[in-house]
């Protein structure tokens, strides 16, 4: 009975088995383990209470996708070695690995110049030492230099494993029930023609159920005016920080990596130079921080601690055309004067921004349909497809966040 | 504990509650009863065999929705006495009560010249009449010439509870789990203006779900090229008997009600005299009838009839251009030669036919959107809104049905 | 992609998968789509009304399932060689294909002498020579005559694929929800030892779960006592036709199948020459009779008929005692005189029975766990388990039926 | 449009209504914000990654369990005013108030000699006079002093709210499948009589399979071996963490407010003088703390801390018998050996302890079930009903954590 078997318990798939030693060692290293601190949706919890889930088992989740998508290849006969299977296993399994604190939340603010699938790169290969080479292959796949390209397809594409996981977790966590895509059939109708992932035509409207999906977890959740509310404070709340660390000295925040982050002024080249202390910074640091912040003398760090933390949201404002440049400096003018604060600092109380939504922008994604006849068309070139009725071009939203009930109060 | 009660287990919505004895004494009446033996989704279970849920179960579960709606709006404060309440509950609940056998699949087939649903309006009447005049407010909110037209809007619109049950009981029922719509957010974003019933502006990507689910419910399910094929064979098998039936006397099927309608020239006036002889009829007898014909003289008769109790369907083919007249020609005589049989009998077994699927016409249909400063506008014309940016028109396919083996073996 | 592969989408477990040609052709065979016409439950959805499920998807389940416990073993190294495997999916596949009508329900009512196993058998060797003896092994399997004793165990014992698939599904459709089990947990924790199905320790609250589950289905629906009475009227009604049909001659259902087997004085005789007629025979004809019946000059017929057709059930008493004699006859005389019946007829309408449940029967029925020492026990000796903590012995409740409107009037 | 309303989705049961506006300023006060900084399940996410749900999102359930059952005991004609059902509400929602970080894995370490309730009892008093005694009549609901008892019941029983919601959300957060429930049932059988929440006769099984879930979730959640081992290094982790910080002086955690916990001699005094301080506290504090000890001079504590932030868990035994004191002390000196620390030290790493588990104490506990004829009885007093058939007592295992591999090193 000797082979080697670890389930693990998961609410969306039921049971995710590893029955591989390799990969239950990189599932136990404490770089892996980490990703149990960052949250996957970072703030949206404060809007979906439920949806406090971690990238480790987004992570999971995704490779027990890969493990059904393999399988399902595999029985229409697609040739797949199990030197190449471990290999996109491991792949998957870390394609996140490289997240930091609140992931896309904070992604450019508290890491500059160094987007976070060059830290997953940085960390693969580091793990890849560490195991003495073993992940080579899993590398080759992730970067997609292998020849089989569909297997970096499942891993980075329009139809990945990673997206149909976290639309699934995501929606499933959130309660946003509309979120649902139909994955398992998704599954099934992949196969592979000249190493290129496709799906066979009777799953078209599957796919354009996922993009629909898609889009709308996206206003739902992902760009949720409270949500975007939060996480713009957040960033606010880091960008205050840096500021005011790098004119102290002493301990700024509760945690001495955090400071350093905060200090350094090539954040690119420190975490190069010092992964392992990237990789002791999770949410939990930024969380504890905010609250040792609630009394920090600065008013502007202080305020939006509290405000954060006690679930006190800037109000926003979401809309079809700009914000006009003068109704958000009118606003900032009335925040300072109603909290005896200078303009300057009102800036970071008041501001707008854009919110980015699309369907698919045929010609940049690709998602592949196979007929019957064996030819491939892209889904936004067949005639009876939603994707191709739709008039194409990013959906823009713009919106605006300001303190509520100070400025109502103003109003008298 | 004097108040009534009883309580229905449902796997779709956990419970439902009825405590409303006339409501109840509704329920427990035969023509109600009946509609245990009507398939909600006719022959579809010969793709999805789990499909098997009745007419019975899917005006229940409308039924509850119209609970949970009636129990919303009065939340909002929108003005719902307790005899209008219960009137839309007996509305609903009795919305499909003149569906005959298979429903829609054999719609104008067994009875011409009268929609089910002047049969349904008939029957509500008789039951009225019964029950003493006790369903007068409600057959006006049916009828929809009660002055809160919302009422009736909740049971026949493009947003009713009738659909918002279909397409969640379908979906489950099936395992289309694509089909799920977020029929409870639809409910929770429900009001009332003018006495129309609005849905407020943050329950629109709700609305875009719904709409698109219903698309895919329809090419997926009730469109579904194998569900054509049995539902055609059915319809032929039902025609073919009418014209035998008419040409010989004694039995025909296996059940003397039957029989009548093969036979009756005016079924419309046949049933207006003859209700309860209707409401005899169901699923059941044209089944068992499929059965026992299996044995019938007639080669065209006992082929359909054979091929469809052992589901050895009619191959389809699904185009989106018109099956050229010549093709279907073609593949007639093939049969005719193959089977021994004449062109004209040829024509049972090899035909065409078009199978449409639109998504909102707008115009035609009406889906009011209620936004934030009490504005309202029709889904259609919201600018970020998928419908408005799908070109719009009615999608069409066009399908052929033919026995494949037989052909297949033609072409030796 | 050359390699066979049909997929089903189920409801209870997502999609369900055909990959072996001979499978998919015993599927497509006609003895196998009869159970299409066979309710799993019988008259259960007379008190559930989402329980209408079939007894083909039951055992298309059970074949799911049977396939995951089979990927389990071999993924723990278990020998199985393909032709074990396909056999074992056959012979799950085949395990129902003997039950009649309604099956428990007119178990021995309208077969006398043969036990649905028996049936079973019989046209297990009859496919078997239609398919040239390809089903030898699934046969030897089925009859649990193979070596390899645990592939008949999957299929037949307490804790069979059987079992796991009808307590889940009935448990689904009925909406039942506390009747759910672990099945994929019970899976995973399955095992072989000395050619015996085992189950490894931590899996012991999984399996104490699914005898109480068990337990509760029982009682919440299968005995039920709306359940109890509507299918003990069934049976009654079958009993009264077989009497007056041999008593009469011409036709007396509407099926000529249905007559025959009312008639035989020898069902076992007649069954084995005539499996095609068996075969012929599903809940349609019982159902439409029923229909027909209820104009039928017998009192007790009609009735019945029309009691059971229009959901107008004896009233049942549930109780922990046996039923006096004496109350039962007091009741049946007044019965008579209400009715203006004889005596005889009315202990048609009113009669007692019993209900048996049980949990467990230490020594009769078997579930081995193995210990991480390699010692086996049997669940009901382990010390910490509910089932050994259980005073064993089944348990019995006794019912009584009678028409309770009719003797209600009786008591003024 | 007038009345207020607010809607939170939740994947449990779909939404969560709050319509008073008492109720909405309770929930957005930083007090039971703070509930989302607590997880429900405390470490059991290392075994269950899904299970990271926290207490406000388990509170808001109970929450709505509560205006289930009291919608439905109103339907029953029990006499409620609106007063009695607000306090209800509001007395639910608070009812976990006064968790500190981790909830039961760390009660009566950081705080000894102050159960959380009666914590939560001098928060809710706090709150009842920031809201101006809005929250009396709710306080005397919590309390149990108000005449109506059934209200306090549904808050605090063998059967309350509480629990049925922890069950299921527990249970569908871990994906510990069988540990659900049939919440939904029991709310519909209940009742009141005399004052008292009673059950109605029918709803015995789904009470049964209650308590056999609840068993199953202690044996295979809350007790996990894996559970008990990380949540036993937390205890160890901050009883050394006291027992250092009181012999130093300076900064011992990442925050200040933990440190004030750790040295304070009377920490039941400590907190009824500074609650805002308690509500500073949350498991972001001990989490980043612990991050911190991963570099602390103390062996014991940075062992314990590296081990448990990158889940390298001691390793765990649990059995029937009490483990020997020989063993013990063996294994301690072993360890000590091994790692070359004193035997004392050692203690902290091998270690052992006992988990309980029992199903229902008659006497004790009480669960009130009505039948028919108007007589009640003790579930455990019902002649069929499972809890009576079983041989009462708790049960208990024993349990003994020790660092495996590096005792199994010492084996050689």
């Amino acid at each position: 009975m000797a082979s080697f078997r670890k389930i693990v318990n998961d609410p969306v798939y039921g049971f995710i088995t590893f029955d591989d030693e390799l990969i239950y060692r990189i599932l136990s290293h404490k770089y892996y383990q980490r990703l149990r601190r960052i949250h996957q949706m970072a703030l949206a919890h404060l809007v979906y209470p439920g949806a406090v889930h971690t990238r480790l088992h987004h992570s999971m989740g995704a490779y027990h996708l890969m493990c059904e998508a393999l399988l399902e290849l595999k029985s229409k006969n697609i040739d797949i070695t199990p030197e190449e299977e471990q290999a996109a296993k491991i792949a998957i399994l870390l394609h996140d690995i490289g997240h930091g604190p609140f992931s896309h939340a904070l992604e450019h603010v508290l890491i500059e110049g160094l987007h976070h699938e060059e830290i997953t790169l940085l960390l693969f290969e580091q793990l890849n030492r560490e195991f003495n080479g073993a992940l080579e292959l899993a590398l080759s796949v992730f970067k997609g230099t292998y020849h089989k390209s569909f297997l970096h397809q499942l891993i980075s594409s329009q139809l990945d494993v990673d997206r149909m996981d976290y639309l699934t977790r995501d929606s499933f966590y959130s309660g946003v029930s509309e979120g649902v895509i139909g994955y398992d059939r998704i599954i099934k109708m992949m196969t592979v023609r000249d190493n290129d992932l496709v799906i066979e035509e009777k799953g078209v409207y599957s796919i354009e159920k996922f993009l629909v999906a898609r889009r709308l977890m996206y206003w739902q959740a992902y760009l949720h005016k409270t949500v975007l509310s939060a996480e713009n404070m957040l960033v606010k709340i880091l960008e205050r920080a840096k500021m005011l660390a790098r004119t102290t000295t002493g301990p700024f925040s509760s945690c001495t990596t955090l400071d350093a982050f905060l200090r350094t002024e090539d954040s690119a080249a420190f975490i190069k130079n010092n992964l392992d202390q990237f990789c002791a910074l999770d949410d939990y640091d930024i969380q504890s921080s905010i609250k040792q912040w609630c009394e920090h003398p600065d008013f502007v760090l202080r305020t939006l601690c509290n405000w954060l933390n006690d679930r006190k949201m800037l109000k926003t404002r979401l809309q079809m055309e700009p914000i006009e440049k003068e109704e958000i400096e009118a606003m900032q003018q009335k925040a300072a004067q109603q909290l005896s604060i200078s303009p300057e600092e009102a800036k970071w109380l008041v501001f707008d921004g854009i919110a980015l939504n699309k369907m698919y922008t045929p010609g940049v994604e690709q998602i592949k349909i196979l007929f019957k006849d064996g030819r491939i068309k892209d889904i936004s070139e067949i005639e009876y497809v939603l994707i191709n009725l739709v008039k194409d071009g990013p959906v823009k939203k713009f919106y605006l966040c300001y303190p509520g009930e100070i400025l109502q109060k103003a109003e008298f």
